[in-house]
């Protein structure tokens, strides 16, 4: 306040600087290309002497922030993009948005997966980072908090890097899905999942067979499988036309779900009295299929959302020990189960 | 050159401009907060004394490339984007990739729908703009090319605007699927589609028509409807469980189409042989369905880097004077027809 109780003003600023109101502005806003470092000098000189803090413009000020977030994206997840990935990405731009931030999609050069991050901290282009499909000992993560930039992940990180993370709970999620399908009576179960390494497709078929042993049930091996989509289909037809099929399958995503229904209905079945079928995700594709899907919804706009805040958190109040968040999914029932 | 016959490099530039090898690094990247205005001049000149103009550098010194393109995405579209949004969404990521920039995704807020425009124009924060949703006499598109940003436009433009924009041929487009039922021996038709005054949507429709004038046939006004999902879910099966039922369904997405499937599986019929489904678009939903949807497919990823290359062209070249593109669709041929 100065002393005849008017709040401080820009104009007063400009007018201890020597500068224009323009400029002030400029400055405050982090507009790097309309003022030289002399000029940035001088005004914040003339703030500091007139103690001008209003709170988002000091911020803005201390970090130059460019109301960005990054978000990075694998160039191979660039090629087969499927329901859940693009699902986040709307999440994550909604979320942005909701908190006045834009974001800035970028993927690496196959030659130097790093590279792209080395310029984005160096440019300062962004104020924070989000990741996902996290390796848990993930060298990104490693390069963003060795250079203090700000970030988030969607996936879990070792326990020496920052927790700023958000996942989802894989295992309990599979409980009541596995409840559910007893309840109604199914005895004979068949686990069908994606193929690839990556912890939460382990985590569901965990969460499947501990499920399914809490009720004293146990699934042949031959009736659990994970393989590429060709193998998926193939397998469905076999559980489902050998002897003793299984009266409920449970996949590890809607998408494997939606195939799983659809070879179900090739074979004249009806999904939901024939055949239970459960999925895990909660997007477009189980609401598609006819029964739509039974399944864990995973809560995207949440992660999103909770990504976003940790984000500028970190960008407002510096690095913080937020401990990583583990949500839970909830069921939706639809009437493939 | 030089007179040795070494090509000029930036050490000579840093040599005659008594910078460092980065800072000369840094001007010719735009890291703006990296050097000073004097610091600017200092080794702008020192180029210009030494002919040392390689392209990239050039045109990123001159125009302070910010190897940003936005991408505009309307409040609405976040809340319900479907399939076909999210692909475009990837094909521009990775188009954009591709020519090696990043893309910056940016909503507008509620009540002031251009802000967001003015604020990119005055921050000069991407090089380049891309729309989509266009509304042919685009207020958006006449705000960028009243400022001198670069962009084009996934959508017709009008003729008052720069004729920046890629669209595809919806009418063009139904034309090989009737003549494909037709000539399958279908006779019966009808018509389902989403409601909303988007031309395109209108396009379709006429197009289908026109098809099946070519061949000297005619769909009865009770064959023809477009409302919303619960009303194309109704009407299909009205008009599958009615007197003379359709033998072939044209729909206006691969989104209706897929939902006319279902409905038809639920009835008990077999979509392929006991009545045909065409849908249009050609992404991932209509490779869920049982049988795989028989559509016209939009371009995406081609859209996308003509999108971008026409923005690249802009920024390298300045203002032209290119046309607008329509391009075709091609048919795929799935299980429905």
């Amino acid at each position: 306040m100065r002393g005849d109780g008017r709040r401080l003003s820009i104009v007063d600023v400009a007018a201890v600087a020597g500068v224009s109101r323009q400029t002030v502005s400029n400055v405050i806003n982090g507009r790097d290309s309309y003022y030289s470092e002399a000029t940035f000098e001088r005004v914040t000189a003339a703030m500091r002497s007139l103690g001008f803090q209003p709170n988002r413009a000091a911020q803005a000020l201390r970090s130059r922030r460019t109301m960005q977030i990054g978000y990075h994206i694998f160039g191979e997840q660039l090629d087969i993009m499927q329901g859940f990935t693009l699902h986040f990405l709307q999440a994550l731009v909604k979320a942005s948005a909701e908190a006045g931030n834009q974001m800035l999609v970028f993927t690496h050069h196959r030659d130097d997966p790093l590279g792209v991050f080395k310029d984005l901290v160096a440019r300062r282009a962004v104020d924070a980072v989000i990741l996902s499909e996290s390796r848990v000992d993930d060298e990104r993560a490693r390069l963003l908090a060795d250079s203090g930039m700000p970030f988030a992940c969607f996936g879990r990180l070792a326990p020496g890097l920052p927790q700023q993370w958000v996942d989802v709970d894989n295992v309990a999620g599979m409980q009541p899905l596995v409840d559910l399908l007893v309840a109604e009576g199914h005895q004979r179960f068949a686990y069908l999942g994606a193929d690839g390494d990556q912890y939460w497709k382990a985590e569901r078929l965990e969460g499947f067979a501990a499920g399914l042993a809490r009720h004293g049930l146990r699934v042949p091996k031959a009736s659990v499988y994970r393989g590429p989509d060709d193998g998926i289909r193939k397998r469905t037809r076999q559980l489902l036309t050998g002897r003793n099929p299984p009266s409920a399958i449970v996949t590890s995503s809607d998408y494997v779900g939606a195939m799983v229904v659809n070879v179900a209905h090739s074979l004249g079945l009806t999904v939901g009295s024939d055949v239970a079928v459960t999925g895990f995700d909660g997007g477009a594709i189980g609401l598609m299929t006819e029964p739509s899907l039974t399944c864990a919804r995973i809560p995207v706009e949440r992660i999103a959302q909770e990504l976003v805040a940790r984000c500028l958190r970190q960008v407002e109040g510096g690095p913080n020990d937020d401990a990583g968040l583990l949500l839970p999914t909830e069921v939706v029932r639809g009437g493939s189960a």
